[in-house]
């Protein structure tokens, strides 16, 4: 993926220890910043990206000229106010943005590392990224948040360094990948690994792209990220171009269409192993195991304040999950505010312009940096 | 599918026009019976069967080998008792039970039809069946039932055959299939396709089959016949015979081999085009378009008696949708009772053993029958 040799990086120099038992060292973490670090440098935030993210949260992505996937959400004057604050987002390990990932060079055989790439976890991507701490001499961030994906780092950050942000907010995540969405994730690896230029993930050196089995296992993954109201809304059973059923397997439907655009557009930007081992970090997540299966144990040693975020029709993330951390830190005493955003649009509403939803992240940001100023 | 020669077939010799607008006529419709059709011919019951099932409701499955999909509900002394009711279940066209479907042979190039199959509807599948009657000489039903495209099926049946059957029991089923089914069965369908196997559909006659496409298929439609309950109360994050993650992409969760188990199983009983051509009749459905947006109509010269019944955990089929039947049989008077069974077992809860379910489909059987007499 040379497309990506001329994003910002830094070199991970310090040895990082894997869950899986391996050590890498030398690594890329491929990142942006947007905003200003003040002198103070306590107006940091570490925004985590979801699955397919990246590290072009907002503006103009470079690399594939769409628009930053927290566009809505994060800019000046935006809900994530960059006139105030300073937003450090990375490439998670793994990615295919810029960091070290399985499209990487192997720096003997000069060939994609494809899936000689060591298997992942969330716990690894947040170690790596602590890393850019050091790099911008923060002391302490201001606040680290994410949706989806991003706010389980968001979760493991805390765990792992207690005393490092003011401020968490993770949005429509899980404290322990369900058995729903580890079957999804799943579905969406068959996939991959089902199309015959896949070739147990050496593609790339082959010259060959498992786009056909990416672009399902990303239609899949579309559906799950709306909701049934939601697509009987904007799609229902409208016809695409036509006025009467065709009788063939063409995009007679909307629905159809549209998911067959996603599935064409995606396989564009995001290469095929980084699903696999992104997918396989996300099902392997399981906060509330990592402390004996007593999540409360997990924030046990953190000051840190907490904002949890909800939407009605996610049904990947269900407001249930998302409750079980704020009763995991109402336990023991922790400071947790939690609000359930209405939204039709499902798991997708924290990408979306949903004004009750960025709202609630503006006065919830603005309020605490008063607090600690 | 050689195997399917030997299965109870009628040809049906009158043309049949599809809603393609083809005329297909001397072709096969495989069925079986169940129980005895009595003197009176008062005691028939056409049983629907749902996407992948197939004739063999109950008993063994010779071809299978496997229990009949509705082992549970179906047979001696069970709620569809086959002491007192004669039943008949015929593989719908379009299926690969030995029913006219893109397996069967062209007469002219004796080579599999494939996807010069024409495309099929639920109507063109039920005006297949209708021919059992004749068959039988069965004046009227006593009963047509089914539950999911089994269910539209008997909708279908019903607005067609107005005054031919003294009841009906749609099951976890729609008027109208909604924009996710749809979106979920092209998931299913473009996963078959990108199956560099597939060739257009023509595979038969190259000697390969698409088998990783299609497990796809159904691993994706199996996921959405079960709920986000149940699977968390059956698999939750269980390991598969290991005491740790292995860190790579083998089935480390039990969820993942049993999906994995699901899709191996079911390339072996099914055929890939069948699928195509099926779920596009499902997507294809919609009752309420067909009478001018208006539901009520399509049952308005009916005489039948309906019972309705859904479960509270399908998403796939929920409960709101079974309702809007109810609705429109009640916006012109007609008699319909209607029960949501409460069940964590997703829509699979019609093929299983659930005894709220079993016994209210008894009970409307047998009073109703007491009614007839």
């Amino acid at each position: 993926m040379n497309k990506t040799e001329k994003v910002k990086k830094i070199i991970i120099n310090k040895p990082l220890k894997l869950d899986c038992g391996k050590t890498i060292s030398n690594f890329p973490l491929a990142y942006e910043t947007y905003g200003k670090l003040n002198d103070k440098k306590d107006n940091a935030i570490l925004v985590f990206h979801a699955l397919t993210g990246d590290q072009f949260a907002s503006g103009l992505n470079p690399i594939t000229k769409k628009e930053g996937w927290w566009n809505y959400a994060l800019g000046p004057d935006k809900a994530i106010d960059t006139n105030k604050y300073f937003v450090i987002c990375a490439n998670v390990i793994g990615g295919c943005m810029g960091s070290y990932g399985p499209s990487h060079l192997d720096e003997k055989t000069k060939k994609p590392i494809g899936t000689n790439f060591p298997v992942i976890t969330i716990n690894d991507m947040v170690n790596a990224q602590y890393n850019l701490l050091d790099e911008f001499k923060i002391e302490k961030l201001f606040s680290v948040m994410g949706g989806s994906m991003g706010g389980m780092q968001v979760l493991q950050f805390i765990s792992n360094f207690p005393n490092k942000s003011h401020t968490a907010i993770p949005i429509a995540c899980t404290a322990s990948h369900s058995a729903q969405n580890i079957a999804l994730n799943e579905l969406g690896r068959q996939s991959i690994m089902a199309d015959h230029n896949w070739l147990d993930g050496f593609y790339e050196e082959n010259k060959k792209l498992p786009d056909k089995g990416l672009a399902v296992a990303r239609m899949a993954a579309h559906i799950t990220y709306l909701s049934k109201k939601g697509l009987q809304e904007k799609f229902g059973r409208k016809l695409q171009e036509r006025d009467h059923l065709k009788f063939g397997f063409d995009a007679d439907f909307q629905i159809e269409s549209y998911l067959r655009y996603q599935g064409s557009m995606f396989v564009d930007r995001f290469d095929a192993n980084s699903y696999l081992y992104i997918t396989r970090a996300m099902d392997y997540f399981d906060l509330t195991k990592q402390f004996d299966n007593n999540l409360p144990k997990a924030f046990e040693k953190t000051d840190t304040k907490f904002f949890i975020i909800s939407f009605t029709s996610d049904w990947l993330y269900p407001t249930s999950e998302n409750r079980d951390i704020v009763i995991a830190l109402n336990a023991i005493g922790k400071e947790v505010g939690f609000v359930e955003i209405n939204s039709d649009k499902g798991h997708d509403s924290f990408l979306l312009n949903i004004p009750d939803f960025l709202n609630a992240v503006k006065n919830y940001l603005d309020t605490s940096y008063k607090k600690i100023k």
